[in-house]
């Protein structure tokens, strides 16, 4: 016996590229091409070092309230954490204690299984259907907790408040954590079941639709008892996690809905938009309610094309994984951005007819 | 069977409480009464919300140079996380993985066994001697691990290097963690320990010297191997740990080695003055070497002089724990605090005889 063998070895998640230059074009991590709702740079003005030497406030209450308001919620129905990560490794800890399987789709938020394999919580795959959507009976079997994002990652495909409501009546015996890191742009949250199901959690987060990725927040929201199980294991774990700033202004964010829909609205309105140039360069997309487009050609395998971007400093995403080798994700810029992409392809394809 | 059964049901750990009035003097969380290093006041003032819309650096890298540089360590001998909690939290997941109980002192940082308990971990905690000593010989017994802080909390006694060095040595299959969250006060850290064995961690933290509690950074020190460990589990949790500003703003700090040395020695020299001072109104108190005293009074209970200060708004803390109910920790402010602190005490304790 040695200390080696009370290593916990794990395979961890390889995020997106994070590139050093500022000179590419950046399609890869679905960050918002949007700077911040405008309260952040005010709050940020009147930030100051004094206050940093304090600990902050641990339940984060500002962040919290400003959260619940937004959503006319109980702040004590509203759990922050650093990310939507913090959030789900919190929740598959506080959650997932069964000895039977979890459940979530085969083609899924790539996180997941990660979490599951470190936390050593069994888990089963559900294959999505044909057109890689999720199918409500296919969540029937004994299960010990569901996880799905609704719009699913990194199809953008998004299933019906009825389909969600339908799973989480189905396993009234298992937490269903509904995994809505797109929702903003333009899908049907799932969060008033939360009123309706004692089961269900619903996690969102800034970095996407509040342009906020590089500050860190995430939060769960679902009935005061479950709230309550997951801020225990959170207050054992690291009982201040959300620094000062942080939670100033994420709160200063969470307060400006206005912004927070005209950029969602503009992004849709890209999407579409680049969603149709898209397809007449010969690529097929489904309906994509996040912000980004999942993505295959009819002609040009899509590790070739994800190759050659990069050479004309573009980043695309591609997932080397069973099923969708031959896909790209491709998280919607600005208009300029999309169209130099569009204007790229377009070379690129017509070279390579 | 019901979700129910499925809940992690932890208690979770009791941090100190913050005021939310600041019309108080606050000696019982250990921060620091100065502000933190000019450079990162200076640094706040060129941040802006434009790059909070991009992830950070995942690896935190300026942050983990400017670590490494301050040490004269590898930057692949460091490990950045929100807080020393965090840091701990992680060690705990990555290290202590065997069947057999890790070890830590019985009066020590009371998230040890929160720690342990949520993540079902066994332990057995380990008297101190009849002065409030880690005894190196205590440590020999089979276990999975050890932690212990150096100096320890809530005592602030410190054990040579030497003694540290037995520990280790004599637990070759067993990883040990030495918590050094206050080893800038005066002690002398264990870090070289870590080119000589491959089984010792260090852990500190930017809240207590370096005056930024409420940015939330602590790190760990290790050999490369188990600082890689720890990234993965890090990686497999949650990626972004650490938002753009702290990495910045931290980074200042670390580069920051003359602030650092003066402000534990002002410090210092307000410990020993108030140690004397207090001395002299019949506490007895052991040298410390932390940025707190741990003190018993002769004649007077600690809880009632705990309840006496809150009613004058000084904030100290008191444990209900065995062995150290009639100890106070007071956390060293500035001189002005410590005087306002020992006067209230004097008025009090002459009104008591």
């Amino acid at each position: 016996m040695s200390w080696k063998d009370n290593i916990r070895r794990v395979v961890p998640y390889t995020p997106g590229e994070q590139p050093k230059t500022t000179d590419v074009i950046k399609l890869n991590t679905n960050e918002n091409p949007y700077p911040p709702a405008p309260g952040v740079a005010e709050t940020m003005k009147t930030l100051g070092t004094d206050d940093l030497r304090l600990y902050p406030d641990p339940a984060a209450s500002e962040l919290v309230h400003a959260i619940a308001e937004h959503y006319g919620l109980r702040d004590s129905e509203v759990f922050v954490g650093v990310g939507s990560d913090d959030v789900l490794a919190m929740s598959f800890m506080t959650f997932f204690n069964s000895e039977k399987p979890i459940l979530f789709p085969d083609i899924t938020y790539s996180f997941y299984d990660v979490w599951a394999d470190m936390l050593r919580i069994p888990y089963k795959k559900v294959p999505l259907d044909e057109n890689l959507h999720i199918r409500a009976e296919d969540y029937r079997e004994p299960n010990g907790g569901i996880v799905f994002p609704n719009p699913n990652a990194p199809t953008g495909a998004l299933l019906p408040v009825e389909t969600v409501e339908e799973i989480v009546k189905n396993n009234p015996d298992s937490i269903v954590i509904v995994d809505e890191a797109y929702i903003d742009f333009g899908g049907v949250s799932a969060l008033p079941l939360i009123h309706k199901y004692d089961n269900v959690v619903i996690t969102q987060t800034f970095s996407k639709s509040r342009g906020l990725a590089g500050l860190r927040i995430g939060y769960a929201m679902a009935s005061e008892p479950l709230i309550h199980y997951l801020n225990d294991v959170k207050y054992s774990f690291n009982s201040y996690t959300m620094n000062r700033m942080t939670i100033r202004l994420g709160a200063a964010s969470a307060r400006d809905s206005e912004y927070l829909a005209e950029t969602c609205g503009k992004i849709m309105k890209t999407r579409a938009k680049a969603a149709e140039e898209l397809r007449r360069l010969g690529f097929h997309c489904d309906d994509s309610y996040s912000n980004f487009l999942f993505v295959t050609h009819e002609r040009v395998p899509a590790k070739e094309i994800f190759d050659f971007l990069k050479t004309k400093n573009i980043f695309v995403r591609w997932f080397n994984q069973d099923r969708i080798r031959n896909y790209l994700r491709v998280t919607i810029g600005t208009d300029e951005q999309m169209e130099t992409l569009v204007r790229v392809l377009a070379d690129y394809l017509s070279e390579r007819a």
